[in-house]
């Protein structure tokens, strides 16, 4: 069961992230296409030789972004039809596009285009847009040309376990090399979001990786995991490495807060990432306050070590047996501490 | 003959540094007493353990910051008062309380304070300023308890060679391990500034480090280096990098440019740094066009190496004897064809 964390990064190289481990990236298709252009990635020998990043990459549909970041989306059953975000130009993304544009890019994963519907939403809109993604995931099956990408179903169904089980079993009818959960954390409480990755997650094949996207905390990751979850995507590391928010076994600190002044301690005595190795809290504070742009980094190096080494753990525990023993130690640890950290 | 250059450094680590043969970085003591403070980086171990810098430093008396920074500075014999550009406290610099915070601050070569006027100054003013310098000179030696520490004179005297020369000679003097020539690159005329040095350097012992401080332009380099100067620190290879501007041995380079677009070439054909090994110039406009925090970091790498690399360059030419036949070269390179660059 291969077990692995993404998430979107700014400020470290690629030989940053192999040092801390990282094996598969995201990048955001949505992103790329509105600049520099598919075609110029594509001129420039594809997504891995444009970014000298030399293991496996995953791009996702682009459907996301355009429902999040554009303006005055439109869905039909042919496709979204958007304006751009950067120059308010016109454009259809359909499941085909959405194909194309990811081969051009030539990430390792690829990801069907899905629907992306509100929080909350009715049960009928649910069903439709449920069943809409089911149809562009066969379309995009039919779109696919090349044989060196692996293209991953989405599931949605919002937070109807009913939904979400027909669709997970209508996509494993339709027989992908991976499964990803979609529309989740769009808001709904953390119990509808766990019945509905719940009501996925044993119909999809144990041999094939199972991706939850745009999740989340420590504490989703080890419950998703639980659940048979093996790969996320999400910003919380390098966004709340940005902001000063650093994760611990203790739970978060802030980094900006005076007590960390002359604090010669480590983020963490346990951690042994490169910044809690050579860095104390004082100075990490002194260039987050200064707004150095090592600080970024440094927080950034941090707060990613803490998301991969939880993953590794989980996945020794998982190959150990003993993955419910685990989890009773990482909430015993944060409850003790995290009352007087911060 | 020691040659090497230094610049304030944002987005590396130390090892970024090392890598690049960094041997002697800058910090600025006016910062680091406005923030975090002396006394915060003496109780964190002091700058080389603060910093994670395992190399040599230098620190400036902050006098230059102080001039150019703080609001409402006024010097009398006894020093400079000013307000702090942060909380608009006051304060008083003098040449014993430089001393004192560099001691503080426990760099490896520490500077006088010396006294900065502005371009253009009367005969007069000169004179007076410089002779004032001279005595905070010998304060300053005066005031010197740690003997772990070089303490260098800053050469003043405007643009008159005669100040200049006197000014040297009264410091060699009073014997200083180093020597630096300060005041100068303050908008006076290249020509003023060459002559200004060419007065100072003959004078300074050959057998000690001769510094000129906040220069410059790779030709100011050559230049000052064939009349004999040994140090340089100057913001332009790493200020130049965050605004997208990149030195190269056909000149400078912008990579914003469209032209740049599709170019899977890298900065400069010639150059092996990490950034030109590994990125095309089309995916550094993309970062640069993106405000990814990367590209400062990359493009900082390469400005870096560019400097460094031409100080080893006439490090290497002075100690085979054959200097002027490398500056011959070295302009007839950006004649040819900095024309249908950029």
């Amino acid at each position: 069961m291969p077990v692995g964390t993404r998430a979107t990064v700014k400020s470290l190289t690629p030989e940053d992230l192999y040092s801390l481990g990282a094996e598969l990236i995201l990048a955001n298709t949505y992103h790329l296409w509105a600049r520099p252009g598919a075609h110029v990635v594509q001129a420039l020998g594809g997504l891995h030789r444009f970014m000298h990043w030399e293991r496996p990459l995953l791009t996702d549909s682009g459907g996301y972004q355009v429902f999040s970041l554009a303006s005055t989306s439109q869905v039909s059953e042919e496709g979204v039809t958007f304006q751009s975000h950067l120059d308010g130009s016109r454009h259809c993304l359909t499941p085909e596009e959405a194909v194309r544009v990811q081969e051009a890019l030539g990430a390792d994963i690829i990801m069907c285009l899905d629907e992306c519907i509100p929080y909350p939403a009715t049960e009928e809109q649910t069903r439709q847009s449920t069943e809409r993604t089911l149809r562009w995931a066969s379309r995009c099956q039919q779109a696919k040309t090349r044989s060196d990408q692996a293209l991953f179903a989405v599931i949605q169904g919002g937070t109807s376990p009913e939904l979400r089980r027909a669709c997970a079993e209508a996509m494993v009818e339709l027989d992908f090399p991976g499964y990803a959960v979609g529309g989740l954390s769009v808001g709904e409480p953390k119990e509808a979001m766990l019945e509905a990755a719940a009501a996925v997650l044993p119909r999809v094949s144990t041999d094939r990786p199972c991706y939850l996207m745009g999740v989340g905390a420590p504490e989703d990751l080890v419950e998703l995991v639980g659940l048979g979850a093996d790969m996320f995507d999400c910003v919380l590391p390098t966004r709340s490495a940005r902001t000063g928010q650093l994760f611990t076994t203790r739970g978060r600190l802030v980094i900006k807060n005076s007590r960390h002044q002359e604090e010669d301690g480590p983020i963490d005595e346990r951690c042994t990432c490169y910044t809690c190795r050579h860095y104390s809290r004082g100075y990490l504070r002194h260039l987050f306050l200064s707004k150095e742009l090592l600080a970024y980094r440094l927080n950034t190096i941090h707060n990613l070590w803490y998301f991969l080494e939880l993953m590794r753990e989980m996945r020794r525990a998982i190959a150990a047996g003993n993955f419910a023993a685990f989890r009773t130690i990482f909430y015993r640890e944060r409850e003790q501490e995290e009352a007087n950290w911060d």
